[in-house]
């Protein structure tokens, strides 16, 4: 997606070799006319999957979340990661954070996935992929089909996008990052 | 608004006097349809004002937040809990949460709110007001002007709306619940 493109070379930073900062738009300041963008894009390439429900994770994944559902007419739900007091039955799974080296609990109440759903999960990121395998885990709990992933923006320079095309999962990227070498941000 | 007080009434579930679960539309799966409205909703009732950004807290504030930025045709920031590694300079502020029992640092990077800013602060729950008063800190600290509170859903018989109102804050919430008692919803 150019516009995304664009965006991450206009307005990102790259701090070291590995970490891209776009805060700016993307996951502390968020540009909605972009966000819109984004959910519509996401509709054009999972187009005519009968989707039915968008599965993000809270919170960066909200913004892209909301605005995709609102594309697509369906509802969004957000897995949590911690488990609210008044939610009774869950589906839960654990993800491992690189970033934050800890693990931490996602959680989606039963009654918002079911059996038969046809999902999209949406994130802002993709770098080791941890986030969505335990989206995936909570779907396959429920019975509910993930029919693709959709990510504002990939690293392409870690493993989480090849570990998922490989896994046969319907990936779109808006903007993969091929390398951040010498704060050059480089867009395949 | 009429819309927000319908959802309320028809999908809204009262667990004893105090607490109304509205996960099911507002703050675990989310209606794209109705943030829209929601986002129209607050452009109408804070029109004129010169607003020029939405500030929000992480994370059921998010959806809320995008489709008002997103009406106004300004950036939204959102407030995180966890202060991330790569943030540099911030504003802090301490919020006590009744529901948890327990003290949280909110925080926004200098750089996405400053002297000048003419701030709407959005959130989807308004019951004793002590994330508002946070949010309200980060602005006095940064010089930014608070010119309203948008609420989705106050708690009327909770103390934060007549607290905020009593401050001379413009405060706009678009469905007020006066009482939970016996399981009943009561919409003023």
């Amino acid at each position: 997606m150019e516009l995304m493109k664009e965006y991450v070379q206009k307005y990102g930073h790259a701090i070291g070799d590995k970490i891209l900062k776009v805060d700016s738009f993307l996951n502390h300041q968020i540009d909605p006319f972009l966000m819109m963008e984004v959910g519509k894009e996401f509709k054009k390439r999972f187009a005519g999957k009968g989707i039915n429900k968008i599965l993000t994770i809270e919170a960066s994944g909200i913004a892209v979340g909301i605005t995709t559902a609102f594309a697509f007419e369906v509802p969004m739900v957000f897995a949590k990661k911690n488990k609210p007091s008044t939610m009774a039955d869950s589906y839960n799974a654990t993800v491992f954070s690189f970033t934050k080296n800890k693990e931490y609990n996602i959680t989606v109440a039963k009654e918002f996935l079911q059996k038969g759903d046809k999902v999209l999960i949406i994130d802002d990121f993709l770098a080791l992929g941890n986030a969505i395998l335990g989206l995936q885990s909570l779907c396959e709990q429920a019975g509910a089909e993930v029919l693709g992933v959709g990510i504002a923006i990939e690293k392409g320079f870690q493993e989480g996008g090849k570990m998922l095309r490989e896994r046969g999962i319907h990936l779109e990227s808006l903007a993969i990052i091929d390398s951040l070498q010498d704060g050059n941000i480089i867009v395949r």
